[in-house]
């Protein structure tokens, strides 16, 4: 095996990290403004770093736990891969610290981003944009030096260990999306229900005690959480092309070769004829090319900043990082392989285009300019019923396109190269995420940056410019959204492409009973998932409620706006109970595999693709749903339809609180529970074989 | 093959027919009251009689072509089997005929219960029971009779025959629930929406022209609908285990009988030991003893009047109906197997169990007494948004308890009975569908005996009484819809089992990329049918909507109460716009596992079990969030939490409003789809294999 490439693989990750810092020293050079900017922006930082010294509480104890079971599980009874624990710690720790890097640049921007577009427009998109770019050059670059690194470390022979780098990340991303989901309906339910409603003060009122854990939240929900997500999917596909490679190499070594290694090799790789070692080197050189892309898109978005629109400066972004790929790709496989194995590029391809269909789907879907989400406003002339009904079937039609589309990206790909095809063509719609990352990013750093001109005080164009920003980061979260599923339902499909072929087991067969409980069992998980999320958004948002009418009650003059509220307390308490809340479903998505596998492995097998499955059409519905019923609301708040203040604005208010938690904490759970319950199963393997 | 004994179930089948006809005779016999009530009554049963001769129309073209395509796919393609055009008239025919008799039965009843509940409520009880009990009896009657009757004509050699007889049964199936769930949620919203909150007239106001499309629109859909979904279920349930047997004897018969023989009969009965000619007459007899045991707990309603509450005497119907199956079917086995075969015993009770177990957690999720509606109820005091959430989180949690007990019920019937088992526990979910149906249609039949009391304006206690009916009938009624859909997935897996046995693939294994494809496609089904069916309301009520604003517009003196509104219109209208609507999803689902049998046949396995899985999942959520919801606002209209008129009760309408079209036209439409699909696949397997 040709370990410098391994090494080009870490410097490439190397190089996106110094983009990253580079970009970093630039925003840190940028005006903070005035005095008043700072301080709010200062204290959504404090909250958001509260949440997360919390969070590291808890979780350093399940990290700890939980590398104490996987050493246990090598050592003491042999069942675990070595170098497992170490692993572990290692996608825990990176996802982490690219979590941790990510809210604090955002929540820096922030305030910069508020500030910059009071001098112009491009300003304003530059800085948020800049926050977005570290974001994603972080994400991929660890991601990439990560995997790299560890594979490196513990050679071919312990490919195994990589399934526990995946599941650190997972369980990271568990606590982002889930933890993080739970913190901030909890604390948007909590400042609007007594703030907006109770108390009658406008949104982002500096009076209002949870206005800053509600603008903390939408930084650990939208940032954090998706740069986690992300981040595992990252490496999950790149984890499971390389194990499906030494996989094949495995069987490629077998002597005597029988007619059924032929067929198992014709399953692993199609009518690819790779050696082992190129298999699995080849993802880490195509997602150093990946980055390289990436680098390009960020660059681009930089330099269209003249006479452009902000959407469709963001929009080429994603364009050109994806053409840089399609380009790159080619001399690459071409150079590495010795001549051009045109499959593996359709593999990677079909990826790709899916993961842009999917995202212009989304936003066909629940973008306020397009019908489905015209049609939900318009429902709510006739009251808030019917705005459910609508959007609730929107969400439900939404869920075609993007299935279809993973459909023809798993038929076409396992055609030309087998399941070692379908983790490719994960990672092809993966590949350029330091580009889709950054512009997902810029989303609710806008949206921050347009609550600060509110809170600080700031002028009609501060205000105006940062809606727009604002306008724009709306899109592309929706976009983005839908890329986070789709690309976690690839990655999900590719991890589940490895536990079948080193499962051993020859068969998932749908006509046994035990492989039919086992579908049904999985396809439930989504559903009780989904169901303890929204209940826990409840129960958070009430201690809020609480908390916030205390101070209103026991602060004197807080309404007068002569005292200040006691915002850190709101932060603490939401912080404390999403971290309570999440305790319950973590362990169910944990136990329930290693259950379903303890009893039958086949039985395991229908498991996990009956919550893929319905994990996959459950989380486009509630994103889908809950974006469009987000931008009806904007629609008609936009004077349509009678505008704000209408009976139409209350009913199309009903729909935006319903589709909240769908679409920010139960819906992008969803991605992590089936990610993490393959990833599981692969750890624990050896246990049930 | 022992014909006496298909003759014997024939005798059975007339019987219970003939026991449906003494109570008809007996009910018409009861006085119809003065005739202001007879006069509302017949408007009803005339909606109803239009509404059926216009499907009818429809359905009678629908009928002719796929018998005119079997026929060319039996005599020009020998692709379909022989006779296959008979049974599917056959099928069709019977299951119109007895919802035809349902809803005739149904609309007499509702103005004699009104009448008899003034005299006393055990009289108003009997009344409308009298009406459940002649569809109970008539709707498995029927069925027995046909499924003998077809046998008896086919023979053995044909018995893939049967199969469209079940397809026929679908057809219509598909009419009654998902044309009667267009229709009666239509007329529903269209006579709230202008009567009640723009005309400001209370409900079942007489001056309503859509008040009698709303009444006509119970029957067309709880009546028509939920017998004709039971008696798709209940000759499904049959067939499979009859042709599970036939395939058995081909096994059997096989010379030389190779270890894969053996392997093959494992799977298709476990290790029970009987002839194939055992297997074929078993289902036939056991649904014998359903029957009598069915008459057994309807006299048990009969004979428990005195003194108990209208609840007891209902649900003591169920519990006599299963304990007198428990204790009859033993003897039945010993005396036709020769010897107690406790493996076929325990398969059948598994699904009798399973069955009632769904009843009551669907009771338990549904019903205004307990914590999950209370909580829904209580949220309404924070607004609509959280009542939607709450309910919305019921819904998904609803779901574990029916499946893991349908898997629990897979895993032992297939243990001790291999795929023949799980027919026979769908079976015996369904052997006492005499008297659980009768129990069912009850409760729409005093929902209407209620409207009537209103709408005659009878005194003070006869609304008093009618309402303690209808309460007693929601309840029922839940349960009812539980079972409803716990049956169809039973009898849905039972026609997979099926499809696995007499397909001749050998697996349909899931780590191949087509059964994945297939699967996906399959869950994606249910979400995309119940988003057109969903709409498909929307678009039926904004005709009916129309045409009351016409009315109150244009007939002089109508508000006023001088002039009668013009109510077969809104009927006319409701029919023919729910029957355009479900043209485009019933093609879909015909056509969508032609296709996909058409690709791949392996493919195909994997839709089904993907529709199937996600169908059931999506049932029961809509199912019960609905139920939930319209209790909770009962809950609140029962005088709680600030009762009629507060904050809280308008919350509360909104989520059942949105409870609607989930819980009575997309929902148990679902249950059609799983098995329509599977059987569809049956009928033309030859055209793939």
């Amino acid at each position: 095996m040709d370990v410098n490439l391994i090494y080009l693989a870490i410097m490439t990750g190397l190089l996106a990290i110094i983009g990253a810092v580079t970009i970093a020293i630039w925003l840190a050079g940028r005006s903070s403004g005035p005095k008043k900017i700072q301080e709010i922006s200062k204290e959504i930082q404090k909250g958001a770093v509260t949440f997360l010294n919390k969070e590291y509480e808890v979780l350093i104890i399940f990290v700890v736990v939980i590398m104490m079971i996987l050493m246990i599980g090598e050592t003491h009874y042999g069942k675990i891969e070595q170098y497992s624990w170490i692993a572990f710690g290692m996608g825990a720790l990176l996802s982490a610290l690219a979590g941790n890097i990510g809210m604090r640049v955002a929540t820096m921007a922030n305030g910069k981003t508020t500030y910059a577009a009071e001098r112009s427009l491009m300003h304003g998109l530059q800085t948020a944009f800049s926050s977005g770019a570290i974001m994603g050059l972080t994400v991929s670059g660890l991601g990439l030096l990560g995997v790299a690194t560890m594979f490196l470390l513990v050679g071919e022979s312990h490919i195994e260990a990589l399934y526990a780098f995946g599941f650190g990340a997972s369980s990271i991303a568990l606590f982002a999306r889930l933890g993080g989901g739970i913190y901030t309906k909890a604390a948007d339910v909590g400042a609007d229900l007594v703030g907006k409603i109770e108390a009658g003060i406008p949104e982002d009122d500096p009076r209002n005690p949870a206005g800053i854990a509600d603008n903390v939240g939408d930084n650990v929900g939208d940032v954090a959480g998706m740069g986690a997500d992300l981040f595992e999917s990252y490496v999950d596909a790149i984890i499971a092309a390389m194990a499906l490679g030494a996989a094949m190499a495995v069987v490629k070594a077998r002597q005597p070769f029988t007619p059924e290694d032929d067929d198992m090799l014709v399953r692993l790789m199609g009518d690819v004829s790779i050696t082992g070692d190129q298999a699995m080197i080849l993802p880490l050189l195509l997602t150093s090319v990946g980055i390289l892309s990436s680098i390009v898109g960020i660059l681009a978005v930089y330099g269209l900043k003249g006479g452009k629109s902000p959407r469709t400066a963001l929009l080429s972004g994603t364009v050109v990082g994806a053409i840089m790929m399609g380009l790159l790709s080619i001399p690459v496989i071409t150079m590495y392989i010795g001549e051009f194995v045109s499959e593996l590029y359709i593999a990677l391809m079909a990826g790709l285009l899916a993961g842009m269909a999917i995202g212009f789907s989304t936003d066909y879907f629940t973008s306020e300019e397009r019908s489905p989400t015209k049609h939900i406003a318009k429902s709510a002339t006739t009251g808030a019923g019917t705005v459910i009904i609508s959007g609730f079937a929107v969400g439900l039609l939404s869920t075609a396109i993007p299935v279809v589309v993973i459909c023809i990206a798993i038929l076409i790909s396992f055609e030309v190269a087998g399941l070692y095809g379908i983790a490719l063509a994960a990672m092809g719609m993966l590949s350029t995420l330091g580009v889709t990352l950054a512009i997902d990013t810029y989303g609710p750093v806008a949206d921050n940056a347009q609550g600060i001109a509110e809170m600080a005080g700031r002028g009609k164009v501060a205000r105006q410019r940062t809606e727009e920003l604002d306008a724009v980061g709306n899109t592309t979260a929706a976009i983005g959204k839908g890329f986070a599923i789709g690309s976690a339902a690839l990655a999900a499909l590719a991890l589940y492409s490895t536990f079948q072929s080193v499962s051993g087991i020859d068969h998932i067969d749908l006509a046994e009973a035990n492989v039919t409980v086992g579908l049904f069992l999985g396809a439930l998980m989504p559903f009780i998932f989904s169901a303890m999320a929204m209940n826990s958004v409840g129960k958070a948002a009430m201690s809020i409620v609480d908390e916030v009418r205390r101070q209103f009650r026991e602060i004197p003059g807080l309404m007068e706006g002569k005292a200040k509220p006691d915002t850190e307390r709101c932060v603490a308490i939401a912080t404390k109970s999403s971290l309570r809340e999440m305790v319950l479903p973590t362990i169910i998505v944990i136990v329930m595999p290693l259950a379903i596998g303890y009893w039958s492995l086949e039985a395991l097998g229908g498991f996990l693709a009956g919550s893929l499955v319905s994990g996959l059409l459950l989380a486009i519905f509630m994103s889908n749903a809950g974006g469009a019923w987000d931008n009806a609301k904007k629609y008609v708040e936009a004077g349509n339809l009678g505008g704000k203040g209408s009976d139409a604005h209350k009913a199309a208010v009903v729909g935006d609180t319903v589709g909240d938690p769908l679409k920010d904490t139960a819906g992008p759970s969803l991605n992590i529970l089936i990610k993490l319950m393959s990833i599981v199963a692969l750890v624990f393997l050896p246990f049930f074989v």
